[in-house]
This record gives C-alpha cells, structure tokens and sequence, in this order.
C-alpha cells in the first residue's frame, strides 16, 4: 500500500521551513508539528530576526501547536524537525510530553543527544530522515556566511 | 557600607513575581533579571493561562531582557529565579550566555543540576537566596490544590 504521508513526507516540510530561515538569513532549522497525519504547527529559526535565542524552530513549533490543540500537552504529535533538538527545545518537548521526535541531522555538540537531556518516559526519539538534505543546507548557509565576512 | 541592592533585595522581587503567579493559580516561580542593579526584565510562570509549556517565569524573562537591550546576549546580567532552573530553561540561559544565575530553592527531581544541564563557561550559578521563603510559597501552592480536589 502507498504510504504518502511517511516520515520522509514530513520531513520535506520541515525541510521548506528550514529553507525559508535560509532565505531570512538565520541558521537553517525549520520544524512541523503533526497529529494524524495533519500539519497542525509550521515554524523555522527566527533567533536573529527577533533577537530572542528562545526563537528556535521547535519552540516555536510547541507553542504554536499547544495553542491549535487549545491544551498544552502534545499527545499522539510527532515534531519533525531537520536539526536534532537542542537542550532547550529537549527541555520544552520533556514538558509537552510529545510522543514522537524525529529529526533530519545529528548535532553531536549541541544536540540533546551527547548533552544527555532527559526525554518524557512517553516520547520516542529517532533520527537521519533526510539527514544529508538538512545537513548540506547547514553547510551551504555557513559557507556563504564565511564567504561573506 | 550598606548595599541596598544585593542578591536578597533582588531576590525578593523574583518572589513577589512568584506570588504573582500564585495568585493566578500557577506553580509560583518568578525571575528577575537585572544588569548593573538595574531590573530589566520581570515574569511569573504562565504555563496554565497560556497553555504553553514554554512559558516559565525564566524563558519570559530571557525574551523581555534581550528585547529590553537589542541584543540577544545577556552579558553582564543576573537572573535572579524562586527555582533552580529547569533543562529548558537552562537550556536557553546556554544560548543567552548569561553572567549569573541566582535560584532561591532547589529542584532535586527536574532542575539542571541534577540533570547536569550545560551551562554556558561564562555563566556562574549559585543556589540558596531565600529559598527558605520560594520552597514555603511552592508547598503551600500545593497544599491549597490538594484541598481543593
């Protein structure tokens, strides 16, 4: 049977938002919120636009989400985000008590990951959907950027 | 020489903010940031009213400081928080490179402290100011919702 609402779906919207922060110039990270197969929550990087390091595509993602599910836990949600979360939105998404993380690129530095921040017993985290899309997207944005300066 | 302005003084605005919260039926924590003894940004938890999980005193006090200054980074400033702060929080007081955090009670089962939260290299954190009176307010909060169910 075809499947065309998979993960790598998904993803590919995560991935347009990612762009879009491109396009404005900001790290690019974008994330979707999905319940049922339904977009219910689009967002991308906007820390230097609004001057706030709380911007980030997830956190963003959460709060937008929350308020369309009028309630602020994110049961049965799936995050797809293109960046593995940082120890914030890992923070944010342990409060949400979301189900499912599935995020495009490793960030062995800065990723939740290595950094060992505790998850929700609820939530799954998996990752490398599109990993090699998200991350060629983040190096061509810091070539231009060294390019630039 | 008499410092009105100390860590004590501070901190007791960060509680009036936790009674802030209190008042409106939220898990009283408050923050306060300030640079040079000068409060720049003032928040109480909001997670219940705003149905969003990102909405700790701490993270609203980030964002009002950053825009407070036109600047993303809070060199030079002290956050003075009723609670130590949570994976989240800390996560984002990383991204801001916070000088200084100052928490009144402990939080032994979520804080980031025991969850070994990242901090950043510039930021120091200490623990302890008032948490006598922040730890009081928290159990009484806790108290009264239990009576009341």
């Amino acid at each position: 049977m075809i499947q065309p609402f998979d993960d790598t779906y998904f993803m590919k919207k995560a991935l347009q938002e990612a762009q879009e922060a491109f396009d404005k110039d900001e790290i690019p990270v974008g994330a979707i919120i999905v319940i049922k197969d339904r977009i219910i929550a689009r967002a991308h990087n906007l820390t230097e636009r609004l001057n706030d390091v709380t911007a980030h595509a997830e956190m963003q993602a959460i709060t937008a989400a929350a308020n369309f599910l009028g309630g602020k836990y994110l049961k049965d949600c799936t995050l797809y985000v293109t960046l593995e979360p940082c120890q914030m939105c890992a923070g944010a998404l342990y409060w949400s008590q979301i189900s499912r993380i599935v995020y495009a690129a490793r960030d062995e530095q800065r990723g939740c990951i290595n950094l060992n921040t505790k998850l929700h017993p609820k939530t799954k985290i998996e990752g490398g959907i599109l990993a090699e899309e998200a991350s060629d997207l983040m190096k061509r944005f810091f070539i231009e950027k060294r390019n630039l300066n």
